[in-house]
């Protein structure tokens, strides 16, 4: 049952609607038609998930990344109408634009919406890692709107809420992973399975390997410092393997605020989407005291897991070290699933690249793509020269 | 160290400064001198430590409750001047009342200042619990602002800021006392010694009690429910023994938002004294990972703690039913703390003078001053003529 509102129908284009997020996305639209509308999807592969969900939603517009070299069914359409990516995040159409695309590949489109003016719901962790001082100042400038999709950086939000002072320090959770209790002397014999095989999160197959090296949250304390604006040493990570609380905000005065819920996407991607309103969802689970009867909080391990300490360092660096950091870990990851090199190889080839970087400070987006390319160049390299 | 922003000093006129929520209070205005004044300070008893904030603060106006018929040291003073505690409490020269009594005694001081347009900190339980409804709608009246104090009602408070959607739920945690993990049938050789050793929480004896006896949370989700304008029966209580999650909200989207802090009352006391600022103040406890490092939460047991299921009754009837069981209460708290009952004589007791109450609804508040008049009365002569 949808609780009534007098609310416009908002018109949303999902980027990246066949992966995790965005099918999720697309399960919480699916509940809500008083309130949102598809009004493009886009998808980089998988065009037979795509033609489905133009099939059921019935989208004006739509992308994929494959279109004009590709001769199947999508040709066929003479509505929704084909647009290219960047066009369909800035259509005067769209009120909200979904970016639920992994990579730096989402800049462009992120940059595209921001630019319109556009509300951005933001999945990608990697555009804000990379050029979150440019996109910032672009969402200033243009009156944009960034709504986090993340459910630390959803939890972050909402705990801010009507809050006049600026946090004093932000403490994200982490769930840990599949490896938080393994030997570190047996890291190196992860398969891709065992990393596969999250504990409480249901995502794609990158983000879930970047939870397992815990690079994840080093890229979330990133993410954090440029949605929030605070320095990234005053933003920690916490173990918490239940995925039960969010994350917490210490507030000037002493006091914490924290966001709890089941682990389920659906939640910061519906808060996302329908801000600063909180609609009723049967689909989405609530308030069960067995969920929370036991809360459990560690520091994490940054010698048994460097991925994150190497992101601290980076984000602290700033420049172009985070997207160096962003490009060596998606070459690393993409290496270990295809069985080319072992888990412990990831934080490895990620630690040769950016000791090789050559880092420009306050980098522009040409810098920041440039750098991009030379780490997933010099990523290859390293592991095709030591493994 | 203290956070400067441009606000005129408030002036604050503490009710019950000599008692353990007033002295915390006292505490945090110390440190905040460029921010509070204290411009009222009155006392029920205990004139001497009355004498010696007033030394200290240097007060505008004082009152006592024996002023007039005493012939001691308060009577010399010449500044600050004497008022009657309604007087002080409706002053022109005050800004924020602290109500920090105990018992119904405190419900014509805080209507005094309900009605002359006060901000209220509220640290007193009885006086909602008795006379919730006509509170409330004088509040709204008279355009004042209720500030809870205690750490449950800040919390939940805090969890509202800036939303939008009314609370679906809200849940009350409760240390469970320290006769949590005590079995049912040693309960009646509880002295008031063991009653008031409380595992996390310095409180006064009476509270401390009802922490025992699980009253005083009883008594909290009557509170609740005229603060938040929620159900009694969509607010349940929830047992957690470290207290640093000091309560949760559930919203309609099935999102959890928490407020936690180490247990310390001078936290909720300067929220309620400064919203909605957060103001730094170094002798507030900041966050420590260590005291999240374990949260557990338990369903209360209402078989061993009848005073919960009983409050919750009296709750869901309304009417005169809360007075009664407050003054009822008091009365039996009073007569254990003399040693004259059992500890598992309260409950007894309390339950007794609700079963031979003739309920009156929505009462004046001339009727629930008689029903509470009526329940001391026939607290006093049940336990008389049972024990």
């Amino acid at each position: 049952m949808v609780v009534k509102e007098k609310t416009g129908v908002k018109n949303v284009a999902v980027l990246g609607s066949t992966g995790s997020i965005g099918r999720q996305t697309l399960d919480v639209i699916r509940q809500l038609p008083e309130y949102l509308n598809v009004v493009g999807l886009a998808a980089g592969s998988n065009h037979s998930a795509l033609f489905s969900q133009i099939q059921e939603f019935r989208p004006e517009y739509f992308s994929y990344a494959g279109y004009e070299s590709a001769g199947h069914s999508l040709k066929s359409f003479t509505r929704p109408k084909y647009l290219p990516l960047e066009e369909l995040a800035a259509h005067p159409a769209v009120d909200i634009v979904v970016i639920a695309t992994s990579s730096t590949a989402a800049l462009d489109a992120v940059l595209a919406a921001v630019k319109a003016g556009k509300t951005v719901a933001l999945a990608n962790k990697e555009s804000l890692v990379s050029a979150g001082e440019i996109i910032t100042a672009a969402v200033k400038k243009y009156k944009a709107r960034l709504h986090p999709i993340d459910s630390e950086h959803s939890a972050i939000w909402q705990c801010l809420n009507g809050e006049k002072q600026p946090p004093r320090r932000i403490i994200l959770t982490a769930s840990g992973g599949p490896f938080l209790n393994y030997f570190t002397e047996r890291m190196a014999d992860i398969t891709p399975a065992m990393a596969l095989a999250h504990p409480s999160w249901k995502m794609g197959q990158k983000v879930t390997v970047d939870s397992a090296t815990l690079m994840n949250k080093g890229l979330e304390i990133m993410e954090a410092r440029w949605l929030f604006n605070v320095p990234v040493t005053d933003i920690r990570a916490l173990i918490h393997p239940q995925s039960i609380l969010h994350s917490m905000v210490e507030f000037p005065d002493g006091a914490v605020k924290a966001q709890l819920s089941p682990p389920d996407m659906r939640l910061p991607i519906q808060y996302a989407l329908t801000y600063p309103d909180r609609l009723s969802n049967d689909t989405l689970p609530s308030f069960d005291w067995a969920d929370f009867a036991n809360l459990t909080f560690t520091q994490p391990d940054i010698v048994k897991f460097p991925c994150l300490r190497l992101a601290i360092e980076a984000g602290r660096k700033g420049g172009t070290y985070p997207v160096v950091l962003c490009a060596a870990d998606e070459v690393a990851v993409s290496l270990f699933l295809k069985e080319r090199i072992r888990f412990t190889d990831i934080p490895a080839i990620v630690e040769k690249v950016l000791s090789q970087h050559d880092v420009v400070s306050k980098p522009s987006l040409e810098a920041i793509k440039a750098a991009d390319k030379w780490a997933h160049d010099a990523a290859l390299d390293i592991s095709g020269a030591s493994f």
